[in-house]
């Protein structure tokens, strides 16, 4: 009865999700556990909530042709080690032997960005493109893109790594230890570094208030109740991140960009802008159009999706 | 007898040159005439020098299969058209159709920076490699790829311009109308831009000279020769010139990274350079490396191998 179900499994700095989907995309049943920091520890949690996922759709694991899963790291293709994971710490962590030891089935790993785009093109704004690229704006900056049907993800398959471009050389410090890359400036911690910077130069914001958090929400809001210096962080935030997405259509001339991560949330007030403003970067852009940038159309389960798709990769 | 010979156009703004090569990739004869800024009079020229180059090799263009040209333009695919031509003012110049009524044989039209890869691939520096990126650094900055052995040109063909990311946003105004491209500073007019910014806060400069020229050329000449403000100009232009190959490695993890253009020929004193500040841009390079930084190995030839070997692209 499983032939067509999948398994997906999405690993967070904090959570891991676990879900069993059908070909149309839907997640039938997800279970999520907390994400353990220690390595085999946290190996032994989504295996077990996996076969607690399985069970519930009424499988065993070994009804399953493979399980997918998405990691928050680079991975090395050819070992399946998760290179570096931010988050937990780890140092070429050997997942995908760890996993298939624990489950008994081949697993797919791929990092987490490349698995929300995978979801988009299968059942959200991707659909139906040849070429796609996904950014996703979160506390960093997750980038993607599918070429000719597929994920592309650099020579040896550790590449793809957009938010680490540079986008004002010898700016603010990045956490990979260079100085102004996309992500320094894109994520939120670089929308509340910009903020910072704008809120020193004036005396009256709301965003300057004691308990004001900066974090794309607030800074938004406040820009949206008419606040000078927050529309002025945002004006800013958003043409820096034009310019970087202005270059990487110029790079890649996908079909469609999507938009994704917690300030994607922001809504029109970000997509308005960067409809008027990404043009303007992206050569030749009178004589050969610029790309649809959309939001991302899938929500919180978008990464079981893109894992349990990973055959399609 | 030419069932193995090919026919290379190299279309320049100033000259084309066109000629005959073998397997091999050598050239055994070649012409070269001047590019007349009318297009239809450009075209008929390229046919007659054509027409000439093949009767130095004994055959006539029907003996050969087809003719491959380098344009110095973003090409349309689909139409064969040349979408805007910096050097000669073309807007959307039929060059495929113009060349196909003239020679009678298919052509394959290419960026001239898409052949110039070509040909590293086929005889040069690229040899081999599956993956390669090329940039070449002169009046612009050309830029080309090859994934998975075929160059890679963008989801519509009319991508790969990474000259127009962005390095410095907000910086130096690019040709293209925005400001900050990696073109606006790594090319040759980067170069002199960056040099006199220097030489405006220095008193004793050999550049200060009044015959002197802020080319490539003189400035790696100065700086070799201990002229303390070259030395600067050179180590700023070298370090941003790496921050944007270090954002290219980064998302297209290339096995080699091919270097060209009038720039490349300071040699030593700019490898040495890139061998040492590159890896600081490459996301990861501690735990997955950098690869081969190499000059181009080919000379002038290279636009009409790549060319006649667009048969392969």
């Amino acid at each position: 009865m499983s032939h067509s179900l999948r398994l997906g499994i999405d690993l967070g700095g904090t959570t891991a999700k676990v879900g069993v989907v059908d070909e149309r995309a839907q997640v039938l049943h997800a279970i999520s556990v907390p994400t353990p920091m220690d390595f085999s520890q946290a190996a032994d949690a989504m295996a077990a909530a996996v076969h607690e996922v399985a069970a519930l759709s009424g499988c065993t694991v070994q009804d399953f042709p493979f399980a997918g899963a998405g990691v928050p790291s680079m991975i090395n293709p050819r070992t399946g080690r998760m290179v570096f994971a931010n988050n937990t710490g780890w140092h070429d962590a050997p997942m995908r032997e760890a996993l298939e030891q624990r489950l008994g089935i081949p697993v797919h790993l791929a990092n987490d960005a490349d698995c929300a785009l995978l979801a988009e093109a299968q059942a959200g704004a991707a659909q139906g493109a040849d070429h796609a690229l996904m950014i996703t704006l979160g506390t960093g900056v997750g980038s993607a893109i599918i070429l000719n049907g597929h994920l592309f993800t650099g020579g040896d398959g550790m590449g793809m790594e957009a938010g680490h471009l540079p986008l004002v050389a010898g700016g603010y410090p990045c956490t990979c230890g260079a100085r102004g890359c996309l992500e320094a400036y894109a994520s939120a911690t670089g929308l509340a570094a910009l903020a910072r910077e704008e809120l020193q130069q004036v005396q009256h914001s709301a965003l300057h208030a004691p308990d004001a958090k900066l974090t794309g929400r607030t800074i938004f809001a406040a820009a949206n109740q008419g606040d000078a210096a927050a529309i002025r962080i945002i004006d800013r935030y958003c043409a820096l991140l034009a310019q970087g997405l202005g270059g990487l259509i110029t790079v890649f001339r996908p079909q469609v960009v999507i938009v994704g991560g917690g300030i994607s949330h922001a809504g029109a007030p970000l997509f308005d802008r960067l409809h008027t403003l990404v043009p303007q970067f992206v050569f030749a852009h009178e004589q050969i159009g610029t790309p649809d940038i959309r939001p991302a159309a899938l929500g919180n389960e978008a990464g079981i999706v893109g894992a349990a798709f990973l055959d399609r990769a």
